[in-house]
């Protein structure tokens, strides 16, 4: 595939279906591209002469060459009409027409046609069900919705063509533009890992915007946006969170949707900053395309109002950024500067009878205080405030440090033609000063996000051939599972186990509990027993001498409760000192749409109860594995709050690392759960295990 | 005092310091009253004979008869201005002067003065440091501020003179109108709760609205907010709601503010709808007063475009609704109404050719199912759909159908008519959907709490005197608490405790534990030694024979550990199954504004670690005890999560309510934890007691 930058930068754009007929699709497409477009414009239909005063070509071939076909002719002839541009040579294509995946097999089965044209003829195919796409540089509107983007710098995908037209509707009212748009529709070809790639490399593009209900490939995905968004942001709504927005979702696009814990796991991995409205979406765009990131998370708030000031303090204390604590230099210079009653100490009270030139004044010194990272202008009306006069001292304020300011003018009318200015300055304006707040607190997230160092996940020396041997038995069973028996799949992978084996003879029992010092435990090894304490499957404690009598005794247990239950053996193991460590759970999982994922919990009631879980897409780094354990509420726990001792959590980290290495070597891995993983202060002992096996995949 | 509809309702208002002097306080008030007021205006002063146009008065003695005085006159003769109003009968002052207690000692000293003048004439005062009040039925704006209030069903009060000011400027170019307005100030004489009352009688108020920084007289506050929302909503922002911002509120009023757990349970005992931005006050209140409240929670999407559908369904997802299960009879009918590509599930998708009619229709079905509480309209811009039309519509609707409708009618500029339209039908319009839904759940929200039933708290019958007793036993310590000496203060009110008692010599030891069945628990008690288990201070399972020796030893360790320890002797204390039961805490907590609070948590972990705890302003009913065991996190471990066995519930609630009786009949504790109270299958059992107390409180 060519550049998707030749895409967006078209000169010659045919409209293949091109129609003068009032209402038609065909008719609005043609009437968008000539109205600004700066190339030419070609309609393609065999029926007519021109159209809408243009000579009107009976097929791309006996048109001039064209760069970009908009195709919107009856779905039966899509195939057809794609096919015919590859052999003239078009690499790229829009398909608006619907009528393909999103309505049933028989549409299936054309969209698979429409797939197999475009890779054949090396295509960057848009749609099919796509409204079209956008461009302001070149004024390309080959869309055939009512409203056209203004220019600007924000990029903007979606999955959904109506969001579009809404925001489009929007954005032209609150002055906010655009490079390029693309109406994804059912993303048969490109998707938006290949237009986040594009605009990633895009110089005119400062950020990115989209909104999806699902992800296609979720690993390449990750991939492609972390690199991106180092430079520049992503900022995506992505709906059906709920359990209820997803099954919309699916019956809207048709798509199987991931689990919501994967979407957030892999959006988070990924450096995209995920917003839930369209409000924030515009907020955090307008903010990252206008202003620098803060170089500290600590916010001077300058008001004339105190209540306003407790606000915005309050919104502070909600957010990831902190009230800035001023310099004793800084507390002296406001001493000096304010009237006896102001309030020198942050929020920075300039009092009610405050011109423009005081909150300028305090402005700058706050500014000038290497503590502080950002600073917000909450003002009240008053008698003395002109609202424009101090939109003009804010922007020139802006321009003149390197931090980010905002402003919260709390009225209504009266701040219009002051917000205007501020907006023209790159300074957003909101009534509520939470808002503004917020605004700054994406650029502080944004900053951490292009910080991130990504190291590669660290690829540990593990023995494959004897864990795929392990796997391989499997294939004998019934529920494609397997228990303790496969504890040697964890040894294989470096994580430690107890000593022991599972065998199946009292005589071997006996000579594997020759091998391990001490008493042992012996359990009932078989996969139709999963409750084996209850039946008394469970043996503690069991000294060598007993270990024969003991293997038969469990046998028989099992038989009598349950005669037909498959019995792999006895699981013979030295004694773990569950005192020594907190019981923790390491899981792995398969996502449809992001593939492997790790979990990691601590055990019990913190699993079970509390649902106190987190998840990683796989595979994961080093510092990534570290931040499993301090997403979990419980983490103060391992780290040896109420006099525990605390446990190995270097131990821990690699457990993950080395169990996500095993999610990626083995993707016929299904689900695998090592539970408990007992983390004690030297080190950890995965003490269970269960694992579910895709025998297709191994 | 005499109601305060007279405040706001007065026939004649003196403004006592009256001037004309350009950009004073006394010619704005003045400016202001003149200009919409349906009664007369009497100008005080003794230096003028006539202030802008209209007669001046040395004094109010020989003014015409006024029943408002709003003054003006410097701090240092406010006092007397205020006394000579009331030697004339006036019941009403609005002091607008600053200079009191918000200013330091003079300042206060000056305020109890003005406090006991109005005490003394009985006066209805606001302020001093007040912006003014305003009533719009009346035309009555007493205030300084460049804005007036449109009239409106809404009455509002704020702590924040500037924060009235911002939003009357903003309310009035968003077409919200007011009943009442006051600045009150200092809240010297009326505070929130007064005004709470007065408008919870005033048949003209639909809706309070409020901003406070703190409230002065919690449970008075909750008494009467509860009583008023049954049938009046009462929509408040509490700032300082975070540490940093409660800090900043405290230098702002000069108050000290109660803890934030404490008022987040005051406010919901209340009843008060608490939101956290103006945004949602106005779209809370908006709503409120517009618009019934839903009968079930089961809302009904109807949307033109798949994307916003499923944001719209996020957002219920998100909220306290629920989106709506459709009958078999509604899924037949939109069977038949629909377009076959349309959705007839919920959220209907009525389909991007959908005119007006369409929507209208499919509104009609989706309200007529009994299944359905209220619905939400979400439509995107598109070629045949209008969008005043589609108001219309909707407004139509409104009237015809018994619940609540809201939309979000996705565009900018293009919706403007509408939603004009749409607002004077009383239907909110929004871009967001999420927004819209949050609307819909102000009004469930409303509709529980006008639904509460109000149990007062039961009355139990309990040892009174012998609590006090023991309570005085405190005098003697230095660090005003005490341990499990006191045990006997909980079997005083009830709450179970297990057998035995403090004694103070090997003999009485032997004799108490012979009157209990098996082996005894000893623990060494001294206020100096916390960690008692650290230094062998708690010996468990003592057969009786035992016990003698026991109780030298526990005295000999605790003398090498602390030779200057006060120690008060042993328990001796029948063995605890601990086993059979959940630890949980109770604990009792003092507020400097809501007085005293219950605490409930689990044990250990959960309040150390997760801090899972929750609290409640006492005296609480036993619903409310019972709704503390719901607000946990940890509560399905009590109910017999993970096998457990179930504690009894009734049990702990009715702990929780006679520690609740405990509170509130002994102001002196200032501070009380069970911990452990150990929750069983039959029962609960107090183990350990801390208490501190305030000697002067006895």
């Amino acid at each position: 595939m060519g550049a998707l930058s030749d895409l967006f930068g078209p000169e010659r754009v045919a409209v293949v279906g091109a129609t003068d007929r009032e209402g038609s699709v065909g008719r609005a497409i043609l009437t968008n591209l000539q109205a600004d477009f700066d190339g030419d414009v070609v309609p393609i239909n065999p029926n007519r002469d021109a159209v809408l005063g243009l000579d009107c070509y009976e097929s791309v071939a006996s048109a001039p060459p064209v760069d970009l076909a908009v195709v919107v002719v009856p779905p039966g002839i899509v195939v057809d009409a794609v096919r015919e541009a590859g052999e003239e040579g078009v690499e790229d294509v829009v398909v608006i027409t619907a009528g393909f995946s999103e309505t049933g097999s028989e549409g299936a089965d054309r969209e698979r046609d429409l797939i197999e044209v475009a890779e054949e003829y090396d295509m960057n195919l848009v749609g099919p069900n796509s409204i079209g796409i956008m461009s302001t540089p070149n004024g390309l509107n080959a869309t055939f919705g009512p409203e056209n983007a203004e220019p600007g710098s924000i990029s903007f995908m979606s999955q959904s063509g109506a969001f579009i037209t809404a925001v489009l509707d929007w954005a032209n009212d609150h002055d906010l533009g655009f490079k390029d748009v693309v109406s994804l529709g059912n993303e048969a070809v490109l998707d938006e890992t290949d237009f986040i790639r594009e605009w990633g490399d895009d110089p005119d593009t400062d950020v990115i915007i989209g909104y999806l209900e699902g992800i296609d490939h979720g690993r390449e995905f990750i991939d492609t946006a972390r690199e991106v968004a180092e430079d520049t942001p992503i900022v995506l709504v992505k709906s059906g969170r709920t359990e209820a927005g997803a099954q919309a979702a699916s019956s809207h696009t048709g798509t199987i949707a991931g689990s919501e814990q994967a979407y957030e796991a892999g959006l988070d991995q990924s450096g995209v900053l995920r917003v839930n409205t369209v409000e924030e979406m515009f907020d955090y765009a307008r903010m990252l395309s206008d202003q620098p990131t803060p170089e500290r998370d600590d916010v001077a708030v300058i008001t004339n109002a105190g209540g306003p000031g407790v606000m915005t303090t309050d919104a502070i204390g909600d957010s990831r950024l902190d009230l800035a604590d001023f310099s004793d230099e800084t507390l002296e210079t406001y001493g000096e500067m304010l009237p006896d009653e102001g309030n020198i100490y942050n929020p920075v009270d300039v009092l009610g009878d405050a011109p423009a030139e005081r909150f300028r004044e305090a402005l700058d010194i706050a500014l000038d205080d290497r503590g502080v990272g950002a600073a917000v202008i909450v003002a009240a009306p008053t008698a003395v405030l002109d609202f424009e006069d101090l939109a003009d001292i804010v922007a020139e304020a802006r321009a003149e440090h390197d931090a980010p300011i905002v402003a919260a003018l709390m009225g209504g009318e009266s701040t219009e033609a002051a917000a205007k200015k501020l907006q023209d300055a790159g300074v957003p304006n909101y009534f509520d000063p939470a808002r503004a707040i917020r605004s700054i607190g994406a650029l502080s997230e944004y900053r951490d996000i292009s910080e991130r160092a990504h190291e590669p996940p660290r690829e540990f020396d593990v023995d494959r051939g004897r864990a795929r041997e392990i796997l391989e038995r499997v294939e004998g069973r019934n529920d494609n599972s397997l228990g303790v028996e496969a504890m040697e799949l964890l040894d294989a992978y470096g994580v430690p186990t107890p000593e022991g084996a599972v065998v199946d003879s009292p005589g071997e029992a006996e000579s594997v509990a020759e091998g391990i010092e001490g008493d042992v435990v012996m359990k009932i090894v078989s996969p139709d027993i999963l409750h084996k304490s209850d039946i008394g499957g469970v043996k503690v404690g069991v000294e060598t001498d007993d270990v024969y009598d003991a293997y038969e005794d469990l046998i028989t247990r099992a038989r009598n409760y349950q005669p037909d239950a498959s019995i792999i053996g006895v699981q013979v193991q030295e004694m773990a000192d569950l005192d020594a460590g907190t019981e923790t759970i390491v899981g792995l999982n398969r996502d449809p749409q992001f593939g492997p994922m790790v979990l990691f919990g601590l055990g019990g009631i913190f699993v079970e109860v509390l649902e106190d879980t987190t998840v990683k897409i796989a595979p994961i780094s080093e510092p990534e594995a570290r931040e499993m354990i301090d997403d979990i509420q419980a983490a103060p726990l391992l780290r040896g709050a109420r006099g525990r001792t605390p446990a190995d959590l270097d131990a821990v980290v690699e457990t993950l690392q080395r169990l996500s290495q095993l999610a990626t070597d083995f993707p016929a891995i299904l689900e695998l759960d090592v539970n408990p993983l007992v983390a004690g202060p030297d080190g950890v002992q995965a003490i269970d295990l269960r694992l579910t096996v895709d025998n297709d995949e191994l």
